[in-house]
């Protein structure tokens, strides 16, 4: 195993030692005990899995294919080690994360190897090509669509190309705000380099401490600052992509119409084009002013209908979100005891505001919104913004809550391995759609949510933001949980699928920002029609006739 | 022939009797005599073509594919008649018109068809596809890279299929800002039903009179105000394509992450993945403030430089434009003795201002900056770019000149056609770059065309300006003239091909905004790699087994 590649825990999210804590949080246990009537004081929390308990499929590389990956890459570099060919099994969806607590490893990558650069990543997708093997790329294995999975009736050997040991900064081209990146480069380390030099990628996903610049790329992720740098296909302007034989070269552009967008093509292709290697992104110089500011609104429909009119507006902010009345609740009940919320809780100053305003505390709802700039510009900005609040019946109450939810927002997916070690589901799902059905859209899922919860049987549990605004439309956000009974995959199918039916029925996409992998597959024609899919699949199978590079996701046969 | 679509002029750009005049500019004569050795004076000017010196290649359509087609549309709206197919046979280069009053049609559409609606165009996709036609669908035909032209070896029977009579504005989606619009709406027609309603779709290519929804979106079209409102990638957020048996459809969505997009597969695609029939398009509330602003800068670097930093800044303006010096002195030199430049040309203030600054009346260049929004947003916006300017060592100089610019943006091609009818060459090539790229770019062209004039044996011109801004690059728009000498085409061919070839030595794009249609297919490999050309002929021999639509564009056998 490759010892300068840090993976994440084996079993779950993030670093071995780190994990989701409610000790200083007095309000999360009775809110949890309310929304999903499990009661934390007396429930046991799993411990943690031992790999003892695993059984891993035996690795079906040959010796000699194993010898020619050692040839290219040195023996230090591949590997058929047991846990680490279990790492690269899965990525970290709540499904990949009970499978591999429960001992459902059906099939897992042969062999995996770390090449060093671009030559070395050709030279092992020309090797694997030769010998009819299947090449699944993996960056930093945040995954939650199933993109990463080997299939189990995949019959020919299965390589995992993880690309953790290219991560520079190539080369900044300072006039036109230009990166080379290699696409292993995760978040932090990227940033880092950037910020060395005073720029910033402007691009931070939840997943951003442990997803990296190719995966972003493969999958079309987006950043909570989209609204003032744009989801990484905007932001992606040229690319490298390893192909059998050859690479593909795009160089980085800022706009043309030489054909349908390969660019276009590559991003969100979840691998089955090819491995990427570099990705030149567009940077911006560390901004000189960057506020998150707290706004409440009395009703969801209130909040929504201001954001609509903030991206109708001549302001340009750079983050419009907004929790709904549940999430917003969620918020308060379970903010740390010295937080900036403090002010806000329910023993302190809040019910006094909302008296005073004639709002109800039950339907309020907290909104976030950053500003970047030059100090004059960031101000301006604000002004801009604090009209339209105002007009929609909003108030701000001022930076505090914004610093918090920034210094937390990479935190969530700890909470979710928590509520799992507790025997409960905790889980995403995003779309995103016109203005004009986003409360069609937020009703329709909840209405399905429940519906699947008293299916199960369970008290469970659903709230909501909106984010990323656009011109037309914007993103939701849905965070659900509840209890799990008998069988935890077909009660979280019951769930998901619910309210995967519910987007593409309501005008929503199957994903904002998590792509399509094996989660949202079977959604996809209804999505983009029976013909969109006949001519993405077209595009698969012609530019990978011999099916070497990860497939079935995205499209399933 | 259907007498409820318009047609351009059969030999040339615009409509019957509206042309390009020069009495009313006297600087133009003494400059074209300066720039390309022409003589307006003594030259003799080529009488209009006669359409019965035209040789027009017999239909080949069968009397029962024809009748077939009548059934579906009607008989007043399916047609052999040689005038309509002529007009069908090319779009609007120079290159056509060369070949259209040369007497060249080697192939021509051998039935022209004008559906009413899409249902109709399914029933005429469906009838193609079973006898093995070929279709190629037709917007305004102003396309100027050959993307239009049945090629001489085409045996098949070749359907042009207009989609005129689709141009209707379907519906306005208020809250989202969505405007579903029928893909045959030329620009004044659609943008005059959005005015109606309050509304501006904000893409004004310099086509715009006579070009369409659907052709915006199948060459990757561009409007003078993209800094603001984008490129028609950005604009077109839904899609429906008839495809042989049914509709791709593509529901408006601000952003997806639903695999690779096939949106952006149909965007640039040139009819060669069906035919659009129906474009949900962004649109905007017209604005309170709509300002064009002029600024002179000393020289081209200077001008570049103050660009590229507004689009770095905080400002956001609706129009960067910047001609070179050469562009410069032709549109002082040439306008009309009463417009808003009078005050500036050489015979006035100008001199003065210039030498008063210290400024060289030969190297000074003409800057456009639009402003849009609310009154105090438009303010703001100049208040930011004039300090930038001023940094830059540029001045303003009102909104007169842009005033003019606005009003004649238009009328380019008709002076292009008066020069092909003195015998002399004036066309356009353009494309975009990163900002570290542009003035390399631009030295090669120039130096390019100039080797090309060399070879020719002529006094060749050449000009060029900068519009179109993005973070990381901008176009680069060059026009050309020269007087023809033995062998219109093979010349053109020359200069036209030194051109493009120095955009792809030099890091630029074969066509930011026009597309590649057969004009530009040779450097195609150059600019997306081989493998890129791999991933798209895929796509394209994938999606269209049988080669039915519009085959060998963009990407030639």
């Amino acid at each position: 195993m490759t010892d300068t590649v840090k993976h994440m825990k084996w079993w779950g999210w993030g670093n071995e030692g780190v994990g989701f804590h409610h000790e200083d949080k007095p309000g999360f246990a009775p809110f949890v005990e309310k929304a999903v009537g499990l009661d934390l004081g007396s429930a046991t929390r799993a411990s943690e899995p031992s790999f003892e308990d695993v059984d891993v499929p035996a690795s079906r590389a040959s010796e000699g294919f194993v010898r020619e990956l050692t040839a290219i890459v040195g023996g230090e570099h591949v590997t058929t080690d047991d846990m680490v060919r279990v790492i690269h099994t899965y990525g970290k969806g709540l499904r990949d994360l009970v499978r591999i607590r429960g001992n459902q490893i059906l099939r897992s990558p042969d062999v995996v190897v770390y090449p060093a650069d671009e030559a070395q990543v050709q030279r092992v997708v020309d090797a694997a090509v030769a010998v009819d093997a299947v090449i699944i790329p993996f960056g930093g294995g945040s995954n939650i669509a199933g993109s990463l999975e080997p299939l189990p009736a995949e019959t020919r050997t299965v390589v995992s190309l993880d690309l953790g040991r290219l991560r520079e900064v190539v080369d900044i081209d300072a006039d036109s705000g230009l990166a080379r990146v290699q696409a292993g480069a995760q978040g932090p380390d990227l940033e880092a380099q950037l910020n060395a030099k005073g720029w910033t990628i402007g691009h931070f996903p939840d997943s951003f401490t442990h997803s990296t610049v190719g995966g972003w790329v493969a999958t079309r992720s987006t950043g909570m600052q989209s609204d003032k740098y744009g989801d990484i296909a905007d932001i992606a302007r040229g690319l490298r992509v390893v192909r059998p034989g050859d690479v593909l070269v795009l160089r980085p552009l800022p706009s043309t119409s030489s054909g349908p967008s390969v660019r276009e093509m590559i991003l969100g292709s979840e691998g089955r084009l090819g491995v990427i290697t570099e990705v030149t992104v567009q940077v911006h110089r560390i901004p000189e002013k960057r506020n998150i500011y707290a706004y409440f609104f009395p009703t969801w429909e209130a909040g929504v209908a201001a954001m609509q009119a903030i991206s109708e507006s001549d302001a340009s902010p750079s983050i419009t979100r907004i929790s709904d009345a549940r999430e917003t609740a969620f918020t308060l009940a379970t903010s740390k005891k010295r937080s900036g919320f403090s002010k806000f809780t329910a023993e302190t100053a809040l019910p006094k505001i909302m008296s005073s305003k004639g709002w109800d505390l039950d339907t309020i709802c907290l909104s976030f919104i950053g500003y970047e700039g030059g100090v004059a510009h960031a101000k301006h900005q604000k002004k801009l913004v604090d009209a339209i609040v105002k007009k929609h019946g909003g108030m701000g109450v001022g930076e505090g809550p914004g610093l918090l939810y920034d210094q937390k927002k990479f935190d969530t997916p700890y909470l979710r391995d928590f509520l799992l070690d507790m025997g409960a589901a905790g889980d995403v799902s995003e779309t995103a759609a016109p203005w004009s059905r986003l409360n069609q859209v937020h009703d329709a899922v909840y209405e399905a949510a429940h519906k699947a919860y008293a299916e199960i049987g369970v008290t469970g549990w659903i709230m909501s933001h909106l984010s990323h605004s656009y011109h037309s439309g914007a993103c939701l956000y849905f965070t659900f949980a509840f209890v799990f009974q008998d069988d935890p995959l077909t009660e979280y199918d019951t769930v998901k699928s619910a309210i995967q039916q519910a987007f593409v029925d309501n005008h929503a996409t199957i994903s904002h920002h998590h792509g399509v992998g094996r989660e949202h597959s079977a959604w996809l024609e209804q999505d983009i029609s029976p013909e969109g899919v006949k001519v993405m699949t077209a595009l698969f199978e012609g530019a990978d006739p011999g099916a070497h590079f990860n497939p079935n996701k995205v499209v399933a046969d």
